[in-house]
């Protein structure tokens, strides 16, 4: 056994200046609202958004950033002009945010932004060498072989923000990695756990909405009642730890107080648990390799009894959509990611059934040329393609 | 956060030499099973046992050690006679048992001896640079103060071998310890958990032997119905872990999954769960700080409930009894060890009943005259003054 293979334990010192991408989305305000409490040495020296120019300005006038970066140029010269008393750099596009994460002298990024565009940002962070934070999906989900390939080393950087892969990175600190039989990842089963396939054809979104657990936005809050937000995690699970797809599982635990766990060859399982409240892995990710106190609410578990049922598979078919697409790889995974956000869309729309949700990704997956070790183009291009074909069978069958 | 304040990972090598102290009871037969399993590079250099002589012979002839140690005097000339073929050294009496802790080559010693009189050798095996595996309760319950007096570093070279301390160990690796909140010790509550007081006084025997999940000998058995042996554990852990009482909970989870579990202060918990089966922990404890596959049932959460209830300290007050004595410190353990055993082997003779197991036990605690930082000396006299005035007690009230 080398040093290698026993997965990092992080003895290295606590990295306290931090660069939010995507700082006034939901895990972005979350993640301010605990750096405030931490108190320095934490500090932050950067802050983007992609819009959201008002809500950017209150927050540096609060957290005083070194620099800050908004997608949309027009709003980042009125916002360049608003700061002026504040001498914050302001850049702007894309590329700014990806300047800004490769740029910055925070030590560590936390990419918070929504949608594939958080890729860019991410390999540019990495490639400068700071540690990455990562609650944006996509970058694993749709360009964890890219990542892998540019950075083989990614892995020992990236700390992961989601509740699930946060307990699997908690339960493999000091063990080796090696040793693992699966990981499972639990799933409350989201709002329509108990409808027959009937019910579910019936399902509105306003139904969907309600999320029996965590708050979260609406493409996420459908993602889980369809499963395919616990598809998209099996395949960020896969490229974060490593592990081939046939060793990731999903367990339905409605209480959600199990956030996902590690079984080892020796029997062992390790499980991480506590309230369903996002601020506790982002902080977790901040403080790595430590931890801080915090008043958030501790998890009492005399008030719960802990249940566990497979996950439905025939109802909820998107489940092993993403496992299909996972074992593809290449463009696959982007064709599916960009084939549900279009069907959600279209079902939060009233436009198709919450049934056809699956079904039209399924149709988009089977018509897919699959490109192997994509470029960044080629992830475009296939996101473009999956987006417009569906649109296009809907328009055909609907 | 320097080295030291992070729990050891254990990146040092494997070490498949190993001692077994009481190989010819319950755990160091598992043992034996287990390193059978595993096969080479594992290896059993050392054997002892208390008067299993013949027992004893048989596993000389099965695993061929270099050393045996036997407690018995006269039997071991007749072992060392029949043992003539295989060129076994064998040693005598307590001193044989330490010395062979001590000289042994083995890297690690297993110490699964019942009773006080494992406290020596375990000394002896830590003063000689050896990895102790620890099924010894005593050891720490009534010798945990003079030990860490005696071996400052000690909790480096202790890995535990109770499936709720292994559990806490695990949970512990590579975190840092100084963030510890709380441990939390899980009981199954015993074959009593759901009787009332009028009903725990007429328990018999034969009910109390019964333990729901574990199979066990019959002290500890009795000793988990009245929660003493909760109470033993937790001042185990309290030196184990380097943890104050007050840190260390204990919680009824009558399903036994979760073996025990660690919070932060940043309200994560973990948890380590599997089957009941002591093999897990032991192995764990032997192939530390790796792993390796077995063939022992898995875990299926899937047929289980988790439950969890808070255990209830005026029917069962063994628990407060041992909380007690740990704030004492000094001999006050020592004394609440050897009365228990006395009231346990007197109720399983018939002489008292359930209920006055913890009754005697608080009224020989009460009139004990605690002696601080105590020798083995001190302690051998605590513990001999207790079971002598706890049998007089009963005499004049019973």
């Amino acid at each position: 056994m080398t040093r290698n293979t026993i997965f990092k334990t992080g003895r290295e010192l606590v990295l306290p200046k931090i660069c939010i991408l995507g700082s006034t989305g939901s895990i972005g305000r979350q993640a301010l609202e605990v750096i405030n409490a931490l108190g320095p040495p934490y500090e932050i020296v950067g802050l983007s958004a992609r819009n959201s120019y008002k809500k950017l300005e209150e927050q540096c006038r609060l957290y005083r950033p070194k620099q800050v970066a908004l997608n949309n140029t027009e709003d980042a010269a009125l916002l360049k002009e608003n700061l002026g008393d504040l001498g914050v750099e302001v850049l702007t596009g894309d590329e700014g945010i990806s300047s800004l994460a490769g740029d910055t002298e925070a030590d560590l990024v936390l990419v918070a932004t929504v949608g594939f565009s958080g890729l860019l940002p991410t390999l540019s962070a990495l490639k400068s060498g700071k540690k990455v934070a990562l609650a944006n999906k996509e970058s694993l989900v749709v360009g964890g072989e890219l990542l892998s390939r540019e950075i083989p080393q990614f892995r020992e950087m990236v700390i992961p923000v989601d509740s699930e892969h946060s307990a699997i990175y908690q339960c493999l600190l000091g063990q080796n990695k090696e040793k693992v039989k699966k990981i499972t990842l639990t799933a409350s089963g989201g709002p329509f756990k108990n409808l027959y396939t009937e019910q579910l054809k019936e399902a509105t979104p306003a139904q969907a909405l309600k999320h029996p657990n965590w708050s979260m936005g609406p493409r996420i809050t459908i993602d889980s009642a369809t499963l395919m937000n616990k598809g998209f995690e099996v395949l960020e699970a896969s490229w974060l730890f490593g592990l081939e797809l046939e060793r990731i599982e999903v367990m339905i635990h409605p209480q959600s107080v199990i956030h996902s766990m590690v079984e080892f060859v020796d029997g062992t399982v390790l499980a991480q648990m506590g309230t369903p409240d996002m601020r506790v892995p982002i902080q977790y990710a901040l403080t790595h390799p430590d931890r801080e106190p915090n008043d958030f609410p501790a998890l009492d578990l005399l008030k719960h009894q802990l249940t566990f049922e497979p996950p439905d598979k025939e109802r909820f078919p998107c489940l092993d959509l993403a496992y299909q697409a996972g074992k593809a790889g290449g463009t696959s995974a982007a064709c599916l990611n960009a084939a549900d956000e279009v069907a959600v869309d279209l079902f939060l729309k009233g436009v198709i059934r919450f049934n056809d949700i699956p079904r039209y990704i399924e149709l988009t997956l089977k018509e897919h040329e699959n490109v192997e070790e994509p470029s960044v183009d080629d992830i475009i291009e296939a996101d473009w393609e999956a987006r417009n074909r569906l649109v296009k069978t809907v328009a055909r069958l609907g």
